[in-house]
């Protein structure tokens, strides 16, 4: 029942008698604040129908209040999870957290299952091995959203045939999440192998000009080949969010 | 004759002992740069399939280096467009390149149309009247590609009740294209209220401290919501062609 | 008669059945975007309440584009407001819009009388000659907004003396606005003659090492001195509408 | 001996002709030092009139060179207050200075208690968790300074209902601290529903492309909303004091 | 009347008991301004003591104001001088003002004659000829100035041959003036050769990563020789007047 | 023999008769100017020894000041080069420089033949069709030094295959010249397909975030491909010169 | 087996019957994927051939990683380097790695030795001793590829005799890599006194205004001098790559 | 006479037999190393002639490398001193090397006496506290220097009387050194009432928006006075040996 017909059914009521204005107004008092309270629920329902877990970031917080919040949290959603959580501070969650899992190379810390399982596949690149934590972040996020992860770990541009190997599985990608620091050249030329979206991800490794990945950054925005959409530095985690938003809506399309 | 084709024939010569299998080694040794003939046709076939126009960059190019990309292309596309092309320029053109359209806020122009009609809508929401270059440019962009396209104009954070006041058309977006200068804040509050992908475009608008778009394009690069992916600054383009990818996966989920 | 007064009369009426529970539902239709169009009232209420004019961004709007906002504007309000306003533009609009006036040095024109008077006064400082217009803009903003403005030019600390024989005035002022380009380092120095608010305002002006006003601007945001607010580069406009905001709270104590 | 003991000294001296005027000119041309003390007892009279605290930034000062400003300070003043001042060496102060208060979060000590209070409220808001230390540096050195503050935690533009909700509070505060890292967005919204002075405080939170609170300081100066001051990057100290500077002229104001 | 003679009046009236030295006190506390003319004195008195010229700084005025700034100033001083004045400007001033002579490379106006004439000599040294407007920029200020100047055009640092076959100019040098743009390495070189003073001017000059002078800029703070102080891009007035102080203390002393 | 034996050599045989003081002076001469009029002869030598033209940078020279330069050049060499040319300012010369050729596209003016012609090939490598003026100002130069060259235009990186099609005529370059505004991500690419040295030369070709060329350039100097040598943005010059110093210095071994 | 034998095996099989040539179609589709064995040995050919050794960039690897790979590495190249190996690590390794040497000024680990050595010489020259680092760096990986390397230290531009005095020795260097930190100025004036190719290295010696290298790499992309390709800010690595890539070309010639 | 005629008359009186061919080597000898010795020698001249110490700039240097570059030196030198060392390293130094002093606050340290006593007085100028050690490194040096130094601590201008009841000291100084951090303006103001050459040093001192000194290197190298050499960040040390070229020069004209 949306909102007119709730409104109509109230007044109906009161000029039934079936209710009293006091009552009525007692009742859209509720719905004079329901335009907020609605937005409320829209986020807390996007949450839902989603299944994404609701997520910590875990910087500038202390152990006691991640903690808190995870207890909050995982009585409402089924997984609960935390990123840019440093070793020390998983080791300490996990003798009080419950069920906790800990994935170090990602520096994710997860509680629960997500019960949804998308359609579609999220294939992630890397040009450098020292790029992995950052790809990681991507791969463990968009897998405890329920979307299904390939890997393609190495393939960067200075040896392009490393990824012309994998041209078949770049081409079979539905979303690619494509993680590069240095010069950051690696999204235009696998924009260029594929047909699907791609989300470029600039990663802060390299030294000198490379400006705690700036470099990488304005490549990626520079970018010749089209249909490539650039998140923050190191944002492993957003990347993965934005790649799950594009498969979500695919599968919604799938389903209708 | 293709390379398949090719193959074919010299190994069929072969078998029938026309040529030695070293006759054979011979010419297929050159057969090794294939592949390459190869991408080239995936990359005609992805221009084929997706139905995409062709596209020109008008920027530093000369008229008749226009003119004469465009013959050609119009020859293997039905649909071809130039972006970035200054009115004057425009009127040229069309003394010169038949049944030429020219769509002067965008600053595109094309030829032909788009047989490809795509499911789904792309929502383009700009905050200020300054930004609509940009944005008629993603606009015309995607509907030349064969996506619908609504606009949403003018809602930019400073008066937060324009941009609650259309939160169902934004809510029932496939894909929003979030266009904004000065501080680029539209974004975050966009995708805030969409569960959606969200691309946000930086314009150059504004002046002082905006640094030619530089303030909004870092606005939206940290933006604290999930699921924005950021073009250049005015790539208005690029942001048309990363959503459509995105429908163009939606499309095929659907179809599948 | 606020909302909840306005909904418990409705729905007494409805009750007592002098009106209808349907006429009732569209006098609450209004109602239920009330949430959205009481922004949209907050936000005309603020601009009658204040006083202050409605106000147009001239930049990046064409001719007609001024005229017919004006000629929209001049209905609900009985002052408007135009900024950045080049001179050629003003002409033109001074032969269509009725009772024009340009202030050039200002660049702003405006149509009609502000009939607030706020007490207290604005005293606006400027380093040097050059500083003078983006001052005026500060000025003439200030003055149609209804407030005292008194104008100190060409103060800048390099001959201390010049400011410092003034300094009864600063001691006097309610707020300041202080207009500074090159190393921009009058605020500091006047914050720390003066005991009021202190708004800071760098300007482009300089050369080299300046980088259009970004010297000015780092300066005043590292200032030692305290109780400084700064704006963007340039924006006269920006201070005199916080000096406005500011006065009118001191009005609204003196009055309460 | 001070200046105005000793004008009257010579003034007196030729009255009774001990000297003659020529030889008063001479001695008073030495006179020109007068205003100087002037100028510090103007100064003095300023901190004396305010009752604001006399404040001791400790960065870059030593234990013993803080302990000994306090106990100077504290002569003078009846409240003295340190900012940015690490929880360690607060230890070690609270063992030698004499009832020292420290307030963790805001990293503040403070010596005695302000007798004045001001009419009126600020109301200080931060988008995320982070940026509760700066938030608390405002609301603390506000507290101390004799004014009421209310603390409104956690309301980002992400998701915007959370700040809608309290749109009453925002609405009804008389000065507003606005406090955000990453984007910096939530002035631009805050100020679009407040009619009052706001003042805009980008953190450092945040990484990649937020480069230290670049990317917050600019969204802040590039605000389309108007009526915004903006201070340092982490300067909560200073928001917290020009919005004193604005309540104080609000409280003379209501005096006269 | 002014300060001086108002303070002599004054006490003249107590010597001559028309006023009672307690009426005096009353009278000169408002004497505080005095100091202020004082300064403005100092001020003056600097100006004629070194017979450093009244200079206008041309930029952002118009010719009008131009004009009358220097019909102003030519009545106090022998000299005047305007820096950064274009050639139309120029044309159209010395159609208004009698006796002024153009420096066209230089950009200078002037009127009158330096009486002073300092003992030493500025040597000035350029990396190329493009530098050479800023380098006549200070040429000719420190000849309007008072002081003898010595050219050296063109020895830039990559064929260090033409430097070190002037090495003796530069040894003879009493301050040095050294201009360079691009990758502004000259001043290093002349530093370590010379044993004086040596003022380094970043220019503008260059293409690509030059940045405007930045490039340039940096070189000269950071170089590894010492006794350079760099002045800002392209201000060959600001060196002069830098050299011009250098000389005027050198002579200061040879006369003591 | 050291310089110090080799006086003694000589003073010694003056000494003993066995030659005359002007013999002496004669052989000492060459010794005796040595340290500067060495140098020049080395450049002078360098000049000629490599058949380099004499080369004039036209940027920021009056017409007739090229005219007198290249006067003065054609003396002393047989080829002279102007870069940076304007059409019109090319047209002014041909009317008064006899002989004078000009090419349009790459902005340079020649007069006078290289007789040298050096063994090896330059094979220079664009990214877009943009990027062409500096690839030709880098094309021509190589050819008037003396230098084979190649062109292998707009093989940018977002259509890979293109590039890859041509790897057997990257592969067979002596020195790889690779020219890339907006993301300038061809020379990594390039680099690992080749096995000679590679220069890289970021231009200004793109727009928002490419920031005339930062983009490109922080690119190349953060190559992980080896091997790459970067010049300034758009300076197709320099990298000719740097790569004729490398096919010079190979032509010297390989003649040895 | 490789490509070319299993193409000649499958064409023979045909040849002899054994299969169809549809049978033989279907296999070579297969083949297809061939030209990528092909780069890939291209590249493996490229380090056999060049005998350049086996490169790992230790940074941001575990010493696990450093260690497997160094181990599988062997197997395949008779010489094994590792790049920015921190001490601590080194000493780890060379107890577990078989051979290890370690080169501490130059961080960099080696196993086995380079039979190859090329003819021609690589003078690195540094202007400071804070610069060594970075240089020998370069020192070790060229000596380390089977290059002979002079090294000429501390002769930076502030006392440019020191330079002078060596200037025989730049004239006859075949390649020169220049490291400067600082102001960088050193290759603009080696360049000039010498006639190869030169390799500029900024490092990230200096403080304040050198923002970390930034000035160095400024000045040497700025450099007026000709025939200089410039490295990454301390990457003496590729400077000796680069180097060391010149005269392969160069030893090539010699022997064609 | 020239080097030409001086040659020739050396060689004429060997031959002449009026001096030796060992008399002529030793004459010879300073004219046949000239070009280079020549420089070294200078330099060396400059050492001694100043009586400026000889300086060893700590960073990057090893213990031992320091000590024994020390030893060397004060064999040369009657006064040696390193600079920007640590205390850690300063203690360990004062245990083997004889006679060492420390100076924490500069963190320089010393052996040896200056005989040479300079006229004039440096005045030491600093905004803050905090910038104590950069203006002290000043202060050591110069008094090393064998100047009179005058500190003036802590008169920035935010409380601008504190600067001007100290006027007279400013108008007496011989050079000014002003150190200031955060907005860095006070050089502006003290150039403004001084008459002398004013060398600024901007400090790293601040936070957010002051860039590790950046935006008090723009204000200085903007600032609206004339007469203001800026140096680098932080750069105590090198303002001292300008401030000393400056009196030396001074003192040079004096003796003439």
């Amino acid at each position: 029942m949306d909102d007119h017909n709730y409104l109509e059914k109230i007044l109906s009521e009161i000029e039934q008698g079936k209710i009293s204005s006091k009552e009525g107004v007692e009742k859209l008092k509720y719905f004079s604040f329901e335009p907020i309270g609605d937005f409320a629920k829209i986020d807390h329902h996007r949450q839902l129908r989603t299944g994404f877990p609701e997520v910590i970031w875990s910087e500038g917080k202390t152990t006691e209040q991640i903690i808190s919040i995870m207890q909050v949290m995982r009585e409402k959603s089924p997984i609960v999870m935390a990123t840019r959580l440093e070793p020390k501070i998983a080791k300490i969650l996990q003798t009080q957290v419950h069920d906790l899992r800990y994935y170090p190379m990602a520096k994710i810390a997860a509680i629960g299952q997500n019960s949804v399982k998308y359609q579609g596949k999220i294939l992630i690149v890397t040009a450098g091995t020292a790029d992995l934590p950052v790809a990681e972040e991507s791969a463990i996020t968009a897998e405890l959203c329920g979307f299904q992860v390939e890997r393609l770990w190495d393939v960067g541009v200075a040896g392009i045939h490393r990824l012309l190997s994998h041209r078949h599985i770049i081409a079979e990608a539905d979303v690619l999440i494509v993680v590069a620091g240095m010069e950051g050249a690696l999204p235009s030329v696998v924009a260029g192998l594929a047909s699907c979206p791609v989300i470029a991800v600039p990663t802060s490794i390299g030294y000198g000009a490379s400006f705690g990945g700036l470099s990488a950054l304005l490549t990626m925005l520079n970018s010749c080949a089209t249909g490539i959409g650039v998140v923050n530095i190191d944002n492993g985690f957003g990347a993965a969010m934005l790649a799950g938003q594009i498969l979500r809506l695919a599968n919604k399309f799938s389903q209708s």
